[in-house]
Protein backbone atom coordinates (compact mmCIF):
# COMPACT_ATOMS: atom_id res chain seq x y z
CA UNK A 1 0.00 0.00 0.00
CA UNK A 2 1.32 3.48 -1.12
CA UNK A 3 1.01 6.19 1.69
CA UNK A 4 -0.12 8.17 -0.88
CA UNK A 5 -3.20 6.37 -2.00
CA UNK A 6 -5.03 7.11 1.47
CA UNK A 7 -4.57 11.11 1.15
CA UNK A 8 -2.86 14.03 2.23
CA UNK A 9 -3.51 13.58 5.70
CA UNK A 10 -1.88 10.52 6.26
CA UNK A 11 1.46 10.70 4.47
CA UNK A 12 3.75 8.79 7.53
CA UNK A 13 4.60 5.67 7.38
CA UNK A 14 5.34 3.34 9.77
CA UNK A 15 6.79 -0.81 9.41
CA UNK A 16 6.19 -3.09 12.19
CA UNK A 17 7.79 -6.48 12.02
CA UNK A 18 7.71 -7.19 8.20
CA UNK A 19 4.58 -4.95 7.63
CA UNK A 20 4.19 -1.27 6.07
CA UNK A 21 1.18 0.64 7.42
CA UNK A 22 0.21 4.51 8.21
CA UNK A 23 2.00 5.71 11.28
CA UNK A 24 -1.72 6.32 12.80
CA UNK A 25 -1.96 2.64 12.83
CA UNK A 26 0.73 1.43 13.98
CA UNK A 27 0.70 0.03 17.56
CA UNK A 28 3.05 -2.17 19.68
CA UNK A 29 1.87 -4.53 22.56
CA UNK A 30 1.88 -2.87 26.40
CA UNK A 31 3.91 -6.05 27.43
CA UNK A 32 6.86 -5.23 24.54
CA UNK A 33 9.77 -4.63 26.58
CA UNK A 34 10.63 -1.49 24.93
CA UNK A 35 7.47 -0.01 26.59
CA UNK A 36 8.06 -1.56 30.39
CA UNK A 37 11.87 -1.38 30.62
CA UNK A 38 13.47 0.69 28.21
CA UNK A 39 15.07 -2.73 26.78
CA UNK A 40 15.39 -0.99 23.30
CA UNK A 41 17.54 0.85 20.82
CA UNK A 42 17.09 3.53 18.19
CA UNK A 43 18.76 5.04 15.45
CA UNK A 44 17.15 8.87 13.52
CA UNK A 45 18.37 8.90 9.81
CA UNK A 46 17.69 11.02 7.33
CA UNK A 47 18.16 11.93 3.69
CA UNK A 48 20.35 14.49 1.70
CA UNK A 49 18.60 14.96 -2.23
CA UNK A 50 16.45 11.70 -1.48
CA UNK A 51 19.29 9.31 -0.91
CA UNK A 52 19.94 8.03 2.96
CA UNK A 53 22.82 9.73 4.67
CA UNK A 54 25.54 7.54 6.13
CA UNK A 55 23.29 4.29 6.49
CA UNK A 56 26.17 1.88 6.96
CA UNK A 57 27.19 4.02 9.69
CA UNK A 58 24.13 3.98 11.32
CA UNK A 59 23.98 0.76 11.04
CA UNK A 60 26.97 -0.42 12.96
CA UNK A 61 26.26 2.09 15.44
CA UNK A 62 22.75 -0.02 15.80
CA UNK A 63 24.48 -3.08 16.13
CA UNK A 64 27.10 -2.06 18.64
CA UNK A 65 23.93 -1.06 20.98
CA UNK A 66 21.96 -4.39 20.12
CA UNK A 67 25.65 -6.24 21.36
CA UNK A 68 25.97 -3.84 24.32
CA UNK A 69 22.56 -4.79 25.61
CA UNK A 70 23.50 -8.49 24.66
CA UNK A 71 19.95 -8.38 22.43
CA UNK A 72 20.36 -11.29 19.72
CA UNK A 73 18.50 -10.41 16.74
CA UNK A 74 18.82 -11.92 13.03
CA UNK A 75 19.03 -8.41 11.34
CA UNK A 76 21.31 -7.69 8.68
CA UNK A 77 22.90 -4.28 7.48
CA UNK A 78 22.04 -4.40 4.30
CA UNK A 79 17.96 -5.82 4.56
CA UNK A 80 17.37 -2.72 7.57
CA UNK A 81 18.30 -0.55 4.85
CA UNK A 82 16.42 -1.53 2.23
CA UNK A 83 13.19 -1.53 4.66
CA UNK A 84 14.55 1.88 5.42
CA UNK A 85 14.76 2.71 1.75
CA UNK A 86 11.27 1.13 1.08
CA UNK A 87 9.41 3.20 3.53
CA UNK A 88 11.33 6.28 2.45
CA UNK A 89 9.80 5.29 -1.16
CA UNK A 90 6.27 4.60 -0.33
CA UNK A 91 6.39 7.90 1.90
CA UNK A 92 7.67 10.20 -1.05
CA UNK A 93 8.75 13.49 0.84
CA UNK A 94 11.51 15.40 -0.77
CA UNK A 95 13.95 15.02 2.66
CA UNK A 96 12.72 12.61 4.94
CA UNK A 97 13.46 11.45 8.73
CA UNK A 98 13.85 8.12 9.27
CA UNK A 99 13.12 6.79 13.14
CA UNK A 100 14.18 2.52 13.79
CA UNK A 101 14.10 1.24 17.01
CA UNK A 102 14.64 -2.54 18.11
CA UNK A 103 13.26 -3.88 21.14
CA UNK A 104 14.00 -6.96 22.73
CA UNK A 105 10.58 -8.03 21.89
CA UNK A 106 6.79 -9.32 24.20
CA UNK A 107 7.39 -11.41 26.96
CA UNK A 108 5.71 -11.40 30.39
CA UNK A 109 6.80 -8.62 32.51
CA UNK A 110 10.03 -9.50 34.87
CA UNK A 111 13.13 -7.95 34.80
CA UNK A 112 15.10 -11.33 33.37
CA UNK A 113 15.88 -11.41 29.92
CA UNK A 114 13.21 -13.92 28.32
CA UNK A 115 15.04 -16.72 26.31
CA UNK A 116 12.76 -16.94 23.63
CA UNK A 117 12.14 -13.57 22.43
CA UNK A 118 11.32 -12.12 19.04
CA UNK A 119 12.87 -8.74 18.81
CA UNK A 120 10.61 -5.84 17.66
CA UNK A 121 11.53 -4.02 14.65
CA UNK A 122 9.84 -0.82 14.28
CA UNK A 123 10.22 1.86 12.18
CA UNK A 124 8.67 5.41 10.95
CA UNK A 125 8.75 8.34 8.84
CA UNK A 126 8.30 11.52 8.25
CA UNK A 127 9.02 14.39 5.96
CA UNK A 128 12.35 15.87 6.97
CA UNK A 129 12.12 20.04 7.32
CA UNK A 130 15.53 21.86 7.40
CA UNK A 131 16.88 23.83 9.92
CA UNK A 132 15.47 27.03 10.65
CA UNK A 133 17.13 30.15 9.09
CA UNK A 134 17.18 31.82 13.01
CA UNK A 135 19.98 28.97 13.39
CA UNK A 136 22.71 30.63 11.44
CA UNK A 137 21.06 34.40 12.24
CA UNK A 138 20.66 33.84 16.27
CA UNK A 139 22.30 30.61 17.33
CA UNK A 140 20.92 29.00 20.42
CA UNK A 141 21.79 29.76 24.02
CA UNK A 142 22.26 26.58 26.04
CA UNK A 143 22.31 26.14 30.00
CA UNK A 144 24.90 23.98 31.44
CA UNK A 145 23.36 21.24 33.92
CA UNK A 146 24.59 18.42 35.97
CA UNK A 147 24.56 14.76 33.97
CA UNK A 148 23.30 12.48 36.15
CA UNK A 149 22.17 10.04 33.39
CA UNK A 150 23.41 6.36 33.94
CA UNK A 151 27.19 5.19 32.93
CA UNK A 152 26.55 3.94 29.54
CA UNK A 153 25.08 6.78 27.45
CA UNK A 154 27.34 5.65 24.72
CA UNK A 155 24.41 3.37 23.97
CA UNK A 156 21.86 4.81 21.97
CA UNK A 157 18.88 3.54 24.11
CA UNK A 158 15.30 4.61 24.37
CA UNK A 159 15.91 5.32 28.30
CA UNK A 160 15.65 9.17 27.70
CA UNK A 161 13.72 10.64 30.23
CA UNK A 162 17.10 11.93 32.08
CA UNK A 163 17.73 14.30 28.51
CA UNK A 164 13.45 14.90 28.64
CA UNK A 165 13.88 16.15 32.00
CA UNK A 166 17.13 18.43 31.24
CA UNK A 167 16.15 19.99 27.63
CA UNK A 168 12.32 20.81 30.00
CA UNK A 169 14.62 22.61 32.80
CA UNK A 170 16.22 24.72 30.07
CA UNK A 171 13.30 25.27 28.47
CA UNK A 172 11.35 26.54 31.10
CA UNK A 173 14.92 28.67 31.84
CA UNK A 174 14.61 30.39 28.54
CA UNK A 175 17.69 28.58 26.72
CA UNK A 176 17.30 26.62 23.97
CA UNK A 177 18.80 23.07 24.78
CA UNK A 178 20.93 21.73 28.20
CA UNK A 179 24.83 21.01 27.67
CA UNK A 180 25.57 18.33 30.27
CA UNK A 181 28.34 18.49 32.57
CA UNK A 182 29.89 15.51 34.98
CA UNK A 183 31.39 15.61 38.05
CA UNK A 184 34.54 16.13 36.86
CA UNK A 185 33.43 19.14 35.60
CA UNK A 186 34.06 18.22 32.04
CA UNK A 187 31.23 18.35 29.31
CA UNK A 188 30.02 15.18 27.74
CA UNK A 189 26.86 16.71 25.50
CA UNK A 190 24.02 18.43 25.06
CA UNK A 191 20.80 16.79 25.11
CA UNK A 192 20.11 15.46 21.52
CA UNK A 193 24.02 16.07 19.96
CA UNK A 194 27.31 16.73 20.74
CA UNK A 195 28.75 19.87 21.51
CA UNK A 196 32.24 21.23 19.84
CA UNK A 197 33.87 24.20 20.57
CA UNK A 198 36.78 26.45 18.82
CA UNK A 199 39.78 28.05 20.82
CA UNK A 200 41.74 29.99 18.81
CA UNK A 201 41.00 28.86 15.40
CA UNK A 202 41.15 25.23 16.73
CA UNK A 203 38.34 22.76 16.69
CA UNK A 204 37.77 20.67 20.14
CA UNK A 205 35.35 18.06 21.26
CA UNK A 206 35.42 15.53 24.02
CA UNK A 207 36.88 12.33 22.89
CA UNK A 208 34.29 9.32 22.57
CA UNK A 209 33.53 7.37 26.10
CA UNK A 210 30.69 5.99 27.88
CA UNK A 211 29.48 9.56 28.93
CA UNK A 212 28.28 10.45 25.41
CA UNK A 213 27.26 9.03 22.18
CA UNK A 214 29.26 8.97 19.24
CA UNK A 215 28.00 10.90 16.96
CA UNK A 216 27.83 10.09 13.01
CA UNK A 217 27.38 13.67 12.33
CA UNK A 218 30.14 14.76 14.89
CA UNK A 219 32.63 12.28 13.09
CA UNK A 220 31.94 13.69 9.73
CA UNK A 221 32.59 16.97 11.02
CA UNK A 222 35.84 16.38 12.16
CA UNK A 223 37.06 14.76 8.73
CA UNK A 224 35.66 17.94 7.36
CA UNK A 225 38.06 20.08 9.68
CA UNK A 226 40.55 18.41 8.74
CA UNK A 227 39.44 18.61 4.81
CA UNK A 228 38.71 22.57 5.67
CA UNK A 229 42.26 22.18 6.93
CA UNK A 230 41.24 23.46 10.22
CA UNK A 231 43.17 21.53 13.17
CA UNK A 232 40.74 19.63 15.79
CA UNK A 233 41.73 17.83 18.94
CA UNK A 234 38.96 14.84 20.61
CA UNK A 235 40.16 16.46 24.03
CA UNK A 236 37.63 17.13 27.49
CA UNK A 237 36.05 20.67 27.84
CA UNK A 238 35.95 22.10 30.69
CA UNK A 239 32.57 24.03 31.68
CA UNK A 240 35.10 27.43 32.26
CA UNK A 241 36.49 26.46 28.93
CA UNK A 242 33.36 25.86 27.20
CA UNK A 243 31.81 29.10 28.44
CA UNK A 244 34.90 30.71 27.26
CA UNK A 245 35.18 29.20 23.84
CA UNK A 246 35.73 31.93 20.74
CA UNK A 247 32.84 29.28 19.14
CA UNK A 248 30.65 26.52 20.32
CA UNK A 249 28.25 24.69 18.16
CA UNK A 250 25.82 21.03 18.30
CA UNK A 251 25.85 18.87 15.95
CA UNK A 252 23.23 16.19 15.37
CA UNK A 253 22.01 14.13 12.02
CA UNK A 254 18.68 15.99 11.56
CA UNK A 255 19.95 19.67 12.94
CA UNK A 256 23.10 19.32 11.56
CA UNK A 257 25.54 22.35 12.91
CA UNK A 258 23.90 24.55 15.48
CA UNK A 259 25.80 27.46 16.71
CA UNK A 260 25.57 28.09 20.20
CA UNK A 261 25.63 31.67 20.94
CA UNK A 262 25.20 32.31 24.83
CA UNK A 263 25.99 29.92 27.62
CA UNK A 264 25.16 30.03 30.70
CA UNK A 265 23.69 33.79 30.22
CA UNK A 266 26.78 35.00 28.41
CA UNK A 267 28.07 35.49 24.82
CA UNK A 268 29.88 32.79 23.24
CA UNK A 269 32.54 35.31 21.29
CA UNK A 270 30.48 38.17 19.97
CA UNK A 271 27.61 36.35 20.36
CA UNK A 272 26.82 35.50 16.62
CA UNK A 273 27.44 32.59 14.71
CA UNK A 274 31.07 31.78 14.39
CA UNK A 275 33.01 31.65 10.93
CA UNK A 276 35.12 28.31 11.77
CA UNK A 277 31.45 26.84 12.15
CA UNK A 278 29.97 27.95 9.12
CA UNK A 279 33.64 26.93 7.27
CA UNK A 280 33.06 23.36 8.14
CA UNK A 281 29.36 23.19 7.72
CA UNK A 282 29.54 24.36 4.90
CA UNK A 283 32.47 21.64 3.99
CA UNK A 284 30.69 19.43 5.93
CA UNK A 285 27.51 19.63 3.49
CA UNK A 286 30.18 19.93 -0.10
CA UNK A 287 32.14 16.34 1.07
CA UNK A 288 29.05 14.74 2.60
CA UNK A 289 25.29 16.33 1.45
CA UNK A 290 25.40 16.94 -1.75
CA UNK A 291 26.72 13.71 -3.32
CA UNK B 1 -16.25 -8.38 29.48
CA UNK B 2 -15.35 -10.82 31.55
CA UNK B 3 -12.47 -12.53 30.98
CA UNK B 4 -13.71 -16.16 31.97
CA UNK B 5 -15.84 -16.12 29.09
CA UNK B 6 -12.87 -15.93 26.66
CA UNK B 7 -12.14 -19.34 28.55
CA UNK B 8 -9.26 -20.53 30.76
CA UNK B 9 -6.04 -19.09 28.27
CA UNK B 10 -6.87 -15.62 28.37
CA UNK B 11 -7.04 -15.03 32.20
CA UNK B 12 -5.22 -11.92 31.88
CA UNK B 13 -6.81 -8.35 31.79
CA UNK B 14 -5.46 -5.34 30.94
CA UNK B 15 -7.00 -1.91 31.08
CA UNK B 16 -6.05 0.91 28.50
CA UNK B 17 -7.44 4.51 28.36
CA UNK B 18 -10.91 3.55 29.88
CA UNK B 19 -11.41 -0.08 28.05
CA UNK B 20 -11.22 -3.27 29.52
CA UNK B 21 -9.51 -5.84 27.11
CA UNK B 22 -7.83 -9.41 27.07
CA UNK B 23 -4.24 -8.78 27.55
CA UNK B 24 -3.11 -10.21 24.70
CA UNK B 25 -4.93 -7.60 22.87
CA UNK B 26 -3.90 -4.73 24.27
CA UNK B 27 -1.56 -2.66 22.61
CA UNK B 28 -0.24 1.26 22.41
CA UNK B 29 0.78 3.54 19.56
CA UNK B 30 4.07 3.46 18.57
CA UNK B 31 4.69 7.11 19.11
CA UNK B 32 3.85 6.56 22.92
CA UNK B 33 6.38 8.83 24.77
CA UNK B 34 6.51 5.66 27.15
CA UNK B 35 7.88 3.48 24.28
CA UNK B 36 10.08 5.82 22.55
CA UNK B 37 11.35 8.28 25.75
CA UNK B 38 10.91 6.24 29.04
CA UNK B 39 8.48 8.85 29.62
CA UNK B 40 6.50 7.04 32.15
CA UNK B 41 6.09 5.86 35.34
CA UNK B 42 4.66 2.63 37.08
CA UNK B 43 3.63 1.05 39.96
CA UNK B 44 3.36 -2.78 41.07
CA UNK B 45 0.60 -3.69 43.05
CA UNK B 46 -0.52 -6.69 44.60
CA UNK B 47 -3.48 -8.61 46.94
CA UNK B 48 -3.74 -10.36 50.15
CA UNK B 49 -7.36 -11.83 50.53
CA UNK B 50 -8.36 -10.65 47.69
CA UNK B 51 -7.44 -7.24 48.76
CA UNK B 52 -5.32 -4.80 47.45
CA UNK B 53 -2.32 -4.42 49.99
CA UNK B 54 -1.74 -0.76 50.45
CA UNK B 55 -3.09 1.12 47.75
CA UNK B 56 -3.11 4.53 48.92
CA UNK B 57 0.64 4.34 49.57
CA UNK B 58 1.21 2.93 45.74
CA UNK B 59 -1.21 5.46 44.82
CA UNK B 60 0.98 8.19 46.55
CA UNK B 61 4.10 7.08 45.60
CA UNK B 62 3.15 7.43 41.86
CA UNK B 63 1.51 10.63 41.98
CA UNK B 64 5.00 11.91 43.36
CA UNK B 65 6.96 9.76 40.32
CA UNK B 66 4.13 11.77 37.79
CA UNK B 67 4.96 15.07 39.89
CA UNK B 68 8.92 14.75 39.56
CA UNK B 69 8.98 14.29 35.78
CA UNK B 70 6.38 16.83 35.68
CA UNK B 71 3.49 14.76 34.24
CA UNK B 72 0.47 16.41 34.57
CA UNK B 73 -2.93 14.48 34.64
CA UNK B 74 -6.57 14.04 35.82
CA UNK B 75 -5.79 11.45 37.76
CA UNK B 76 -7.29 10.90 41.26
CA UNK B 77 -6.17 7.59 43.90
CA UNK B 78 -9.77 7.08 43.98
CA UNK B 79 -10.30 6.77 40.80
CA UNK B 80 -7.23 4.64 39.78
CA UNK B 81 -7.84 2.28 42.96
CA UNK B 82 -11.18 1.74 41.60
CA UNK B 83 -9.89 0.68 38.27
CA UNK B 84 -7.19 -1.60 39.82
CA UNK B 85 -9.98 -3.29 41.87
CA UNK B 86 -12.46 -3.82 39.12
CA UNK B 87 -9.58 -5.11 36.68
CA UNK B 88 -8.82 -7.29 39.70
CA UNK B 89 -12.82 -8.30 40.00
CA UNK B 90 -13.00 -9.09 36.42
CA UNK B 91 -9.57 -11.06 36.15
CA UNK B 92 -11.05 -13.01 39.25
CA UNK B 93 -7.81 -14.74 40.43
CA UNK B 94 -7.39 -15.58 44.10
CA UNK B 95 -4.72 -13.57 44.60
CA UNK B 96 -3.57 -10.66 41.93
CA UNK B 97 -0.68 -8.20 40.54
CA UNK B 98 -1.69 -5.47 39.00
CA UNK B 99 0.89 -3.15 36.87
CA UNK B 100 0.18 0.12 36.44
CA UNK B 101 1.65 2.34 34.12
CA UNK B 102 1.47 6.09 33.29
CA UNK B 103 3.41 7.27 29.92
CA UNK B 104 3.14 11.33 29.07
CA UNK B 105 0.79 10.38 25.87
CA UNK B 106 1.22 9.67 22.39
CA UNK B 107 2.79 12.75 20.59
CA UNK B 108 5.11 13.26 17.24
CA UNK B 109 8.74 12.26 18.54
CA UNK B 110 10.69 15.40 20.07
CA UNK B 111 12.38 15.29 22.81
CA UNK B 112 10.32 18.64 24.27
CA UNK B 113 7.29 17.65 26.41
CA UNK B 114 4.27 18.30 23.99
CA UNK B 115 2.07 21.11 25.52
CA UNK B 116 -1.02 19.21 24.61
CA UNK B 117 -0.93 15.40 25.71
CA UNK B 118 -3.22 13.11 26.93
CA UNK B 119 -1.98 10.93 29.11
CA UNK B 120 -1.80 7.28 28.79
CA UNK B 121 -2.91 4.78 31.21
CA UNK B 122 -2.35 1.39 31.33
CA UNK B 123 -3.28 -1.30 33.66
CA UNK B 124 -2.03 -5.38 33.29
CA UNK B 125 -3.59 -8.23 35.92
CA UNK B 126 -2.28 -11.20 36.29
CA UNK B 127 -2.18 -14.25 38.95
CA UNK B 128 0.48 -13.76 41.95
CA UNK B 129 2.42 -16.74 42.88
CA UNK B 130 3.72 -17.23 46.33
CA UNK B 131 7.33 -17.14 46.46
CA UNK B 132 8.94 -20.07 45.93
CA UNK B 133 9.47 -22.17 49.28
CA UNK B 134 13.20 -22.29 47.93
CA UNK B 135 13.51 -19.01 49.38
CA UNK B 136 13.47 -19.57 53.02
CA UNK B 137 14.60 -22.83 52.85
CA UNK B 138 18.13 -21.74 50.82
CA UNK B 139 17.95 -18.46 50.38
CA UNK B 140 19.25 -15.65 47.64
CA UNK B 141 22.67 -15.71 45.92
CA UNK B 142 23.72 -11.95 45.45
CA UNK B 143 26.89 -10.33 43.56
CA UNK B 144 27.04 -6.74 44.04
CA UNK B 145 28.06 -4.62 41.06
CA UNK B 146 28.72 -0.87 40.37
CA UNK B 147 25.80 1.61 40.27
CA UNK B 148 25.98 3.31 37.17
CA UNK B 149 22.10 4.20 37.42
CA UNK B 150 21.05 7.75 37.17
CA UNK B 151 20.64 10.29 39.41
CA UNK B 152 16.87 9.57 40.49
CA UNK B 153 16.47 6.06 41.29
CA UNK B 154 14.24 7.37 43.73
CA UNK B 155 11.54 8.33 41.06
CA UNK B 156 9.57 4.68 39.60
CA UNK B 157 10.45 5.30 36.21
CA UNK B 158 10.51 2.80 33.33
CA UNK B 159 13.93 3.44 32.43
CA UNK B 160 15.00 -0.33 33.79
CA UNK B 161 17.46 -1.09 31.20
CA UNK B 162 20.43 -0.46 33.44
CA UNK B 163 18.48 -2.75 35.96
CA UNK B 164 17.93 -5.19 33.60
CA UNK B 165 21.49 -5.48 32.26
CA UNK B 166 23.01 -5.87 35.83
CA UNK B 167 20.31 -8.41 37.17
CA UNK B 168 21.42 -10.54 33.56
CA UNK B 169 24.80 -10.10 34.36
CA UNK B 170 24.62 -11.44 38.29
CA UNK B 171 22.17 -15.04 36.46
CA UNK B 172 25.40 -15.37 33.76
CA UNK B 173 27.82 -15.76 36.78
CA UNK B 174 25.87 -18.21 38.40
CA UNK B 175 23.81 -15.45 41.07
CA UNK B 176 20.02 -14.69 41.96
CA UNK B 177 20.54 -11.06 41.62
CA UNK B 178 22.58 -7.99 42.07
CA UNK B 179 23.13 -5.16 44.81
CA UNK B 180 23.95 -1.80 43.18
CA UNK B 181 27.01 -0.39 45.23
CA UNK B 182 27.80 3.28 44.80
CA UNK B 183 31.00 5.37 43.78
CA UNK B 184 31.07 5.72 47.73
CA UNK B 185 31.09 2.54 48.73
CA UNK B 186 27.82 2.02 50.07
CA UNK B 187 25.04 0.20 48.20
CA UNK B 188 21.74 1.47 47.09
CA UNK B 189 19.77 -1.36 46.46
CA UNK B 190 18.83 -4.38 44.67
CA UNK B 191 17.65 -4.62 41.08
CA UNK B 192 14.05 -4.55 41.90
CA UNK B 193 14.01 -4.53 45.69
CA UNK B 194 15.14 -2.54 48.86
CA UNK B 195 17.91 -4.23 50.89
CA UNK B 196 18.02 -4.76 54.36
CA UNK B 197 21.56 -6.43 56.66
CA UNK B 198 21.48 -7.37 60.38
CA UNK B 199 24.05 -7.35 62.84
CA UNK B 200 24.15 -8.14 66.19
CA UNK B 201 20.31 -8.48 66.53
CA UNK B 202 19.26 -4.94 64.73
CA UNK B 203 18.33 -4.14 61.48
CA UNK B 204 19.52 -1.43 59.10
CA UNK B 205 18.45 -0.06 56.03
CA UNK B 206 20.04 2.32 53.73
CA UNK B 207 17.81 5.78 53.89
CA UNK B 208 16.22 7.09 51.26
CA UNK B 209 17.69 9.07 49.03
CA UNK B 210 17.54 9.65 45.00
CA UNK B 211 19.70 6.61 44.78
CA UNK B 212 17.08 4.58 45.87
CA UNK B 213 13.48 3.44 45.70
CA UNK B 214 11.45 4.33 48.55
CA UNK B 215 10.17 0.88 49.17
CA UNK B 216 6.62 0.34 50.43
CA UNK B 217 7.12 -2.84 51.75
CA UNK B 218 10.16 -1.53 52.92
CA UNK B 219 8.67 1.04 54.99
CA UNK B 220 6.03 -1.76 56.69
CA UNK B 221 9.26 -4.09 57.41
CA UNK B 222 10.31 -1.42 59.78
CA UNK B 223 7.23 -0.88 61.20
CA UNK B 224 7.16 -4.92 61.42
CA UNK B 225 10.64 -4.44 63.13
CA UNK B 226 9.30 -1.85 65.46
CA UNK B 227 6.55 -3.88 66.38
CA UNK B 228 8.12 -7.29 66.92
CA UNK B 229 11.05 -5.56 69.44
CA UNK B 230 13.71 -5.45 66.89
CA UNK B 231 15.96 -2.32 66.74
CA UNK B 232 16.19 -1.00 63.59
CA UNK B 233 17.93 1.96 61.64
CA UNK B 234 17.85 3.70 58.40
CA UNK B 235 21.55 4.45 57.38
CA UNK B 236 24.56 3.54 54.69
CA UNK B 237 25.48 -0.01 54.60
CA UNK B 238 29.21 -0.45 52.42
CA UNK B 239 29.82 -3.42 50.74
CA UNK B 240 32.25 -4.48 53.16
CA UNK B 241 28.96 -4.40 56.27
CA UNK B 242 27.07 -5.93 53.41
CA UNK B 243 29.44 -9.00 52.95
CA UNK B 244 30.18 -9.05 57.06
CA UNK B 245 26.44 -8.46 58.30
CA UNK B 246 25.01 -11.68 60.47
CA UNK B 247 21.87 -11.39 57.94
CA UNK B 248 20.58 -10.12 54.46
CA UNK B 249 17.28 -9.98 52.75
CA UNK B 250 15.76 -7.71 50.15
CA UNK B 251 11.93 -6.32 50.13
CA UNK B 252 9.69 -6.59 47.68
CA UNK B 253 5.53 -6.06 47.05
CA UNK B 254 5.59 -9.69 45.23
CA UNK B 255 8.66 -11.30 46.87
CA UNK B 256 8.07 -10.03 50.09
CA UNK B 257 11.54 -10.99 52.26
CA UNK B 258 13.73 -12.42 50.26
CA UNK B 259 16.39 -13.66 52.69
CA UNK B 260 20.38 -13.45 50.94
CA UNK B 261 22.70 -16.30 51.95
CA UNK B 262 25.66 -15.57 50.34
CA UNK B 263 26.91 -12.31 49.06
CA UNK B 264 29.74 -12.16 46.44
CA UNK B 265 30.40 -15.58 46.67
CA UNK B 266 30.73 -15.53 50.83
CA UNK B 267 28.24 -16.73 53.27
CA UNK B 268 26.23 -14.74 54.94
CA UNK B 269 26.09 -15.77 59.10
CA UNK B 270 26.07 -19.79 58.71
CA UNK B 271 24.40 -19.16 54.82
CA UNK B 272 21.43 -19.69 56.08
CA UNK B 273 17.58 -17.69 55.83
CA UNK B 274 18.14 -15.85 59.49
CA UNK B 275 15.72 -16.05 62.33
CA UNK B 276 15.37 -12.13 62.68
CA UNK B 277 14.60 -11.90 59.04
CA UNK B 278 11.86 -14.77 59.53
CA UNK B 279 10.64 -13.12 62.80
CA UNK B 280 10.01 -9.63 61.00
CA UNK B 281 8.41 -11.54 58.31
CA UNK B 282 6.30 -13.01 60.36
CA UNK B 283 5.42 -9.60 61.88
CA UNK B 284 4.76 -8.27 58.76
CA UNK B 285 2.68 -10.82 57.42
CA UNK B 286 0.62 -10.20 60.65
CA UNK B 287 0.38 -6.80 60.94
CA UNK B 288 -0.42 -6.28 56.82
CA UNK B 289 -0.92 -9.56 55.08
CA UNK B 290 -4.06 -11.20 56.85
CA UNK B 291 -6.34 -8.16 57.66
Amino acid sequence: MNAGELGENVPEIAYINGEFMPLELATIHVEDRGFQFADSVYEVMRTYNGTLFTPEEHMARLFRSLSAIELEHGFTVKGLIGIAEEAIRRAGFAEAMVYLQVTRGVAQRHRGMPPQCKPTLVMTVRELHHPPPSQWENGLSCVTTPDNRWGRCDIKTVALLANILAYHAARKAGADDAIFVGADNTLSEATAGNVFIVVRGKLRTPPKSPRLLPGITRDKLLEASQAAGIPSAERTVTREELQAANEVFLSSTTNEVAPVTTVDGRKIGIGKPGPIARRIYEQFLQMFARP
